[in-house]
C-alpha cells in the first residue's frame, strides 16, 4: 500500500453515525425473533422529535432575499452576523471576543474542528486526545500526519469531575505534546469537566506552552444541579493559546443548516480562514443568516428542551440500571450516554449490526471512540421519548440473547 | 518560521475574491478625481443581477419540511438526490455514472476540489497545474505538501484551442507527475480546450498512468459557435483515473447554497467521502434538496441566460479592444475575461486597490492565477449589463491615469 492508501484505510467511515447503509460486516446468525417497535436511530439526534429553533427557516429565507451580499460573505463569515454572534457568545462564556479578530463561522462544528486542526497540527506533531472522546478527533490528528497521545479519563469515577488523569496529561505535555483537543461535555460520556479539572488543564497548558482546543458543542444543555466551566474565561492561559468550538447543530437541532463557530486565538482564526478559502470558501451564505436565531430562542424554549431531555435520560438510566450487567454514568450535559454492557459472544461491531437488523435500533460502537471500548456503545437520546425507552428495552433484550 | 507558519504564509487569502476588506496594502496617492458610477464587484458573479434558478428556494423549504432524513444524509449525499443527479450528469456529459459508486455531493465545487486533492496528493507528489488556472489549484497542492509543476497555456494563440503546451505536459508526466488538475473552460481566461487537446490530455495521461481531475464548473455556459468536449466521455483513459467536478454555483447562481459534485473514479470518491466525514460531514442536508432544480430549469431559461452573458461579453470586448494597449481573448464559455493591460507604474495589486477606491470597481489581480501574470486581471462579467460596461469604462480611465 502506498502512503495515501494506508492513510485512507485508517480513515474508515463505515461505522460512523449515519453510514450504516455502507457497512460491510459479514452476516451473523440471528438468535430468536425480530423485536418489533418504532425504529430508533440513536446515532444522532432526531430533529423531527426535537425540531429546529422556531423561526430558523424564516431567517434562512430572509437571507436568500438579501441576495448577493448574503451569498458571498467574507470567508470567515458575514461581518454583521459575526458581530451579533460574538456578542452573544461573550455573554454566554464570559470571554472577550472581538468579532473582527477572534471568531469564524464554519460549516458545522465539524468544519470548525477540521479547520482548527489543519491550522495547528503539522506532520509528526504530538497531540493529546482524551480516551474516550469524539471519534473524529483521532482521525483528524492522523489525517494531518500527527501522533495521537491518549490521556485516560476514568469516567466512572464520579469523585473528581469528568475523571481526567491530570498526571497523564502533564506527562504528555512533558513528552512534547503541543496541542490538546478535548470535548466538554465529553462526547461520548456526557460528563462535564469540573472547575478544578478545567483550571488544571489551563495551568498545565500555560506552563508547557500547549495550545488547547475545547469543543463545547453541547455546553448549553446542562442538567439540573450541574455547573459548567468555560476554559476560555478562566484567565489561566494566554488567550492566544485557546480556541473554543460551538454550534447550533445539537441542542438547537440546526444540523441541516451546517453551522458552527470557532472563537479565541486570532492567529489560529486567521489560519482557519485561509484554509476555509480552499476547503469550501465559507459556511453556506444563506445558512449564516440562521445564526440570528441562536441564543435568541423564544422565552422558555431552552429550559423546556433541557427538561425534556433530562426526563428521557432519567427513564433510560432506569432501564439500563435495572438490566443485568450494564454500567452507566448519568449524563450531566448534552444528549449522550455511553453504557458498558456485559460480555457478549459477538464483537461490538456485530452487536451493533444485529441490533439494527433484529431490533431496529441504531447505536454507535464504543470502538469509534477508542479501540479499547469494545464493551460500550454510544447513544444520542435526543429522540421521541417513548420510542427511545422502548428501543432501549429492545437493546437490553438483544444483549440478553447474545451474552456469553 | 516553523513549518505551519511557512505553509500558512503561502496560503494568503487577502487578495482572493471577496476578501478586499481584509487587504493590507499601503496607501497609494490617488491621481485625479474619483470616478463615480454604480459600484461593480467583478470578483464573482452578481446573483442579484442573475438570480438563482426559479424554484430553488422552494426546493430548499421542501427539504426542511422533509426533516431529519434530509438533515442527516449519508456523507456522500442523499441517495435519491444522487440518483437524480447522476442520471442528469450522465445525459449531459455522455459518461457512465453509477449513483452509488461514482458520485459525491460536496459543499460547493470548492469542497469537491479540496476533497479530491486531499484524496490524491501525498507529501512530495508532483502535480501538473496549468498556468494560468484557478488560484486555489496551486494552493491546494501546496497545502497537501505536493509540488506544483506548471504547464504553459498560450491562451492568446487561438489556432490550437485553449493553447495548452502538450509537449510540456508530456515532459511533466515523464518527470514523474502523478496528477493533472485543470479547469475547462479555463478559469481565468474563459477558453475551451479543443477536442484534440482533450484527447491529447487523455492519451498522455493513459500512457503515463496519470490521474486527471477536470474542473468543468462553467461547462454549461457555452457561447455561440463553440463546442465542448468532456474528457470523461472520450474513452481515452481508464475511467478510474478520471474525476470530473461540476456544480450549480456559477451559471445557475446557486452559490449561496454551497453545492457541488464530483463524479468518476469510485476509488477517489470513496476516499473523498471518508475525508468529508472529518471535514464537514456532508453538504448541507437541506441544501442538497436544491440539486433537484439543477438541469431541470424552466424551458428556455438556460438559453436566455447564455444569450444575456454573451451580449455583456461582446460589449466589454468592444470597450477593451477600443482602449489603447489592452489585449484580450474572447470568452468562449463561462463568465470570465482575463485582459492584459499596458504597463503601469504601480503594481497589479496596487492597481486593484486604486481601482476599488477610486472607481468602485473590484477585479482579481492576475497574480492570483500565477505569479507571472503581473499585467493581467480577471473579471466575472455575470453582472448587471449596463453597470458592467460603465465599470469597464472607468477601469480603462484608471489604467490611463496610472500608465508608465
Amino acid at each position: 500500500m502506498d502512503f495515501l492508501e494506508k492513510k485512507f484505510a485508517k480513515l474508515g467511515a463505515e461505522n460512523a453515525p449515519g453510514q450504516e447503509g455502507r457497512q460491510k460486516i459479514k452476516e451473523i446468525e440471528m438468535r430468536g425473533e425480530k423485536l418489533t417497535g418504532t425504529p430508533v436511530d440513536f446515532s444522532h439526534g432526531d430533529v423531527d422529535a426535537f425540531e429546529p429553533i422556531p423561526g430558523s427557516l424564516d431567517d434562512f429565507i430572509e437571507g436568500v432575499h438579501i441576495g448577493g451580499k448574503q451569498a458571498y460573505t467574507e470567508y470567515r463569515g458575514s461581518k454583521t452576523i459575526r458581530e451579533d454572534t460574538a456578542q452573544k457568545l461573550a455573554q454566554f462564556t464570559g470571554a472577550n471576543i472581538d468579532a473582527d479578530q477572534n471568531l469564524i463561522i464554519t460549516p458545522g462544528t465539524q468544519g470548525a474542528l477540521f479547520l482548527a486542526m489543519g491550522s495547528t497540527v503539522a506532520r509528526g506533531d504530538k497531540v493529546a486526545i482524551v480516551a474516550p472522546d469524539y471519534f473524529a478527533n483521532r482521525k483528524l490528528v492522523e489525517f494531518f500526519d500527527g501522533e495521537v497521545v491518549p490521556v485516560k479519563m476514568d469516567y466512572f469515577d464520579t469523585t473528581t469531575g469528568a475523571g481526567l488523569d491530570l498526571t497523564q496529561l502533564e506527562d504528555a505535555f512533558k513528552a512534547g505534546v503541543r496541542l490538546f483537543l478535548f470535548s466538554n461535555p465529553n462526547n461520548p460520556t456526557g460528563v462535564i469537566y469540573s472547575e478544578d479539572e478545567i483550571n488544571g488543564i489551563g495551568k498545565l497548558a500555560q506552563q508547557y506552552g500547549v495550545t488547547v482546543i475545547a469543543d463545547e458543542l453541547y455546553s448549553r444543555q446542562i442538567f439540573e444541579g450541574k455547573t459548567y466551566t468555560h476554559l476560555c474565561a478562566q484567565n489561566t492561559i494566554d488567550p492566544e493559546k485557546v480556541l473554543t468550538i460551538m454550534g447550533p447543530s445539537k441542542t438547537e437541532s440546526l444540523s441541516g443548516y451546517r453551522l458552527g463557530v470557532a472563537f479565541g486565538s486570532s492567529e489560529i482564526i486567521d489560519r482557519m480562514e485561509k484554509l476555509q478559502a480552499i476547503v469550501s470558501l465559507r459556511a453556506g451564505g444563506y445558512s449564516q443568516a440562521v445564526m440570528k436565531s441562536w441564543f435568541s430562542e423564544p422565552e422558555g424554549w431552552m429550559a423546556e428542551r433541557i427538561a425534556q431531555h433530562q426526563a428521557i435520560r432519567d427513564d433510560l438510566l432506569t432501564t439500563l440500571r435495572t438490566a443485568d450487567g450494564f454500567k452507566v454514568r448519568a449524563t450531566e450535559a448534552g444528549s449522550y450516554l455511553f453504557p458498558r454492557i456485559p460480555e457478549l459472544d459477538i464483537t461490538i461491531e456485530e452487536f451493533v449490526k444485529v441490533l439494527r437488523l433484529q431490533a431496529g435500533v441504531i447505536v454507535t460502537p464504543g470502538t469509534e471512540f477508542g479501540s479499547q471500548f469494545t464493551d460500550s456503545f454510544r447513544i444520542n437520546f435526543s429522540q421521541d421519548h417513548k420510542a427511545a425507552v422502548a428501543a432501549m428495552e429492545r437493546l437490553v433484550k438483544i444483549v440478553e440473547l447474545y451474552r456469553l
